[in-house]
């Protein structure tokens, strides 16, 4: 059964409205001898003379808050009070932020953009990168994440493709609009970013919650397969029978969005055959995955394989990364969004999609009439760095995770800072809390005992307490409800914070605010005693 | 009448089921006392020290082209045989481009950026500029464009607001999401960027010609008012009375592609007046409006007002720009569209929408339910750049209409090169070919005059005859017929080329291309002739 039969029925009823066709045509009849030397008249391209840019120079770091050691301190580099670097480091003899840019261009370590890059194809030069460029992507990128998919994540069939977006949170749109509409069910982890819950109802779709268990066990986290199996087994006889089965599943599977939870293989394993039996397609959304790490060990609080040098690039693809459902995916029904903003950066504004080659190209039509390509600027910066990493490595696939690599150390050991820190809380000791172990992401869990607090009856109310506490100690969270697909169901499986680790900016900060959350926590349990 | 109550019924079904609520919130109930220094463990932004990315310096021109000045050549900035230059020119003293940027950064012209930047607010600095950002774009650089829309086209109304998006073809793609769906008419130039009418048809609208006149006259240029007058007025008894009257008019109006039409300020009030009669919204696509130019005068090809320094920046905006419809709406209707694209560069992908506070907050909400913010190196580059100039001008926005003047004149000169070129052509000569006059953009509409071959019976065939012969001697042209909205309706007023002036290396190969024009369309008479 080709793709395009098994995947038609999936499609939307507004894919077939989008057609597109150029107005220009460059095939040549082949009765025709051109010139060879043709002028182009035709294509509304301004020439890249007429850029106000000819180049670019990127100062990159060898590694994350490398500039923490430099030997001086800058206003252009440093914040004080926010980096906690106050003493000048062992960093390069520089002596100020524009001596070292100078010392880096002389010494050939900037990432130099030129207009023309006649000698190095893979690097993409301001002539082609800053001008109108291919929908699906520049090609050098493509080529090198292709590259990056068939090595990290291969997937189990041969008709996989990929093409770029402008952010997961476009790549989720072009996805669910190609495959959603009204009418349409769309499963969903009960707790999940929920701007694409909202991404998801503006198509007219339903989104509906699954269970999650948000537990120690590294087989147990994650999406509940049981409630799963028996939703879509009896759903004739479920509150959703009114419409068709669903037809995608959306899942964090790794370092998952707020929970912090992890699938296993085994889990995956099972989804995948749940996804088989009842026909839906798997829209796998891993912008964590990349940031992995061993659970927290209390008895060794600041382990971190990474800084021990225990992981070799090999090793951490094989054996550190959760493998992503591609690489069981033997139907082509798995559709795999990844992002550079957690391990590059944010503003990038850049995604790709991997995925069957039918609904691939269906996605690009939509980019086709919508979007178009993404940012060439975001796109240069991004290869030219990977790049410019290269020449030091067997492949740029490599290069590249080694950067994400130190990076993940880095999420390894914010973690750790943050985890010891609240284990040494008055509260934790009490047990007025407890932390979810997490091996991935950027978020943890942290779960409010209830049982704990005899004086609080009604446990909503209780953490809506709890968030004035922590706005009066000075600690920024978010509260689990906010992050439900539908409060009701997920009401009293609600009562934690997620808290995140990404943006601290030290350690100090992290044990800070550990200390202002244990104190939170012990107020709520103060005053609610008091109160009685 | 409110806003909301005028253009509400404009909305498309779907606007509906666009909902977004953000899962965190900052908000601080009024009887509690927030601590001063809040830690933020609640957003998942990355910290700005794991970014790759420390500082970037871009190397800018003063004026478009200004490398073939340089005392060198180099292979990263010089492509010789494409753009002409030979000789080393006069330039700064530099002997190769490594020592060039070095004397630049030294110098401090080049465009710094840093991840801090405390001193100057209206810099971007890394920091947030490479972070997450506001969907709507970045506060510097929408309060730029805020200042720009005041001072070169104010709206005639006070509720008007703006909004980023990624490139027009995004924002055009957001509009019609919004405003157009199956049943709805929307008025299209016969010809025009076709691939807009993909963006509408996409939506399920259906796109309706309306006649353009391609003529010298000034006034007589563009949408002609009579047949669109015509059309509204007798809409029942139209082939479209099947559809509700038009509830869009997308337009094209200064430099319009593909025929290089740019409408009179007379002929934008008789249509507004058809707007506000008919009721409906004005979608101005305006890319090419910055390159305006006189009138090419054969008795002086060479004339550049730009290189004659007769235009200040006041003269340029107040008296040779071709004024918005938004400087004529009183209502607003209008959605204004401009990029910066043609005179920053296409890769960017960053445009922005000026319309009511209605219309474009319903632009915006769908932007936060798809794309989200525009990439963040695109508006750190455009917006530092011209903050870079600001300082030698009395604001931010003279400063930038001081490169667009460039460009401006660039495009004029190269107009001028072309149109002299194709004058001197034999072709030209006899009558076989004429060259509508344009006074803005990057298109010219060279027309066939079939009634000088006596033996073209069919003059589509004619059209395709000849683009055989621009193909075997080298010019690559785009075919009038190739952007009709509808062939039928066009037909007879398609025999046309699309010809630009935008892409082309240099002088000599404008000239070259006009000799292998004129060569193409006299082999096209004299073939015809033998076949007799």
């Amino acid at each position: 059964m080709s793709l395009e039969s098994r995947y038609k029925p999936f499609l939307s009823s507004r894919v077939e409205a989008r057609k597109f066709k150029q107005f220009w045509n460059n095939d040549v009849p082949s009765h025709l001898n051109p010139h060879p030397h043709p002028i182009n008249l035709g294509g509304g391209l301004p020439h890249e003379g007429l850029f106000p840019i000819e180049s670019m120079h990127l100062n990159v770091l060898d590694r994350p808050f490398e500039y923490r050691d430099y030997r001086f301190r800058s206003s252009k580099l440093h914040v004080e009070e926010h980096d906690g670097s106050v003493a000048p480091g062992p960093g390069p003899a520089a002596t100020n932020e524009r001596e070292l840019v100078s010392q880096k261009f002389a010494d050939g370590s900037m990432v130099d953009i030129w207009r023309y890059e006649p000698e190095n194809p893979n690097n993409a030069p301001i002539f082609s990168g800053f001008q109108y460029s291919e929908t699906r992507g520049m090609p050098q990128l493509v080529e090198f994440c292709r590259n990056f998919i068939s090595y990290v994540n291969p997937p189990a069939y041969p008709d996989w493709d990929l093409t770029f977006a402008d952010g997961t949170a476009d790549s989720l749109f072009k996805i669910f609009e190609t495959l959603a509409e009204s009418g349409v069910a769309v499963l969903v982890e009960e707790f999940t970013f929920t701007p694409t819950v909202f991404n998801i109802e503006a198509t007219g779709a339903t989104a509906i919650p699954i269970k999650v268990d948000v537990c120690a066990d590294p087989q147990g986290q994650g999406i509940n397969v049981e409630f799963l199996t028996d939703l879509l087994e009896n759903w004739s006889q479920s509150k959703y029978a009114h419409l068709s089965k669903p037809r995608l599943l959306y899942t964090i599977p790794t370092g998952q969005n707020p929970t912090g939870m992890t699938l296993s293989l085994h889990k995956r394993k099972q989804i995948y055959a749940l996804a088989e039996k009842h026909d839906f397609i798997i829209v796998e959304d891993d912008p964590y995955g990349y940031l992995r790490f061993p659970y927290y060990d209390p008895e060794n609080p600041t382990f971190n394989p990474y800084e021990a040098h225990q992981y070799t690039i090999d090793k951490y693809v094989s054996e550190v990364l959760a493998k992503s459902f591609l690489t069981i995916d033997t139907s082509g029904r798995v559709l795999r969004c990844e992002t550079f903003s957690k391990v590059f950066f944010p503003g990038l504004r850049l995604s790709f999609i991997v995925g069957n080659k039918y609904l691939i190209s269906k996605i690009l039509e939509f980019a086709e009439v919508s979007t178009r390509a993404p940012s060439g600027v975001s796109q240069i910066v991004v290869n030219n760095v990977i790049q410019k990493w290269a020449p030091n490595f067997e492949t740029p696939q490599k290069a590249w995770l080694s950067w994400v690599m130190k990076v993940a150390g880095q999420y390894n050991h914010r973690r750790n800072v943050l985890f010891q820190a609240l284990n040494a809380t008055e509260a934790f000791k009490q047990g007025l809390f407890t932390l979810i172990p997490i091996t991935s992401g950027m978020f943890a869990c942290l779960e409010i005992k209830f049982e704990k607090f005899p004086n609080i009856k009604n446990c909503a109310e209780g953490m809506q307490a709890l968030g004035d506490k922590l706005i009066e100690e000075g600690v920024n969270v978010v509260q689990g409800i906010n992050m439900a697909v539908c409060t009701k169901f997920s009401l009293e499986r609600s009562y934690f914070l997620r808290v995140t680790f990404a943006y601290a900016s030290n350690d100090k900060q992290l044990r800070e605010a550990a200390k202002r959350l244990g104190k939170s926590v012990q107020r709520l349990l103060a005053e609610y005693k008091s109160e009685v």
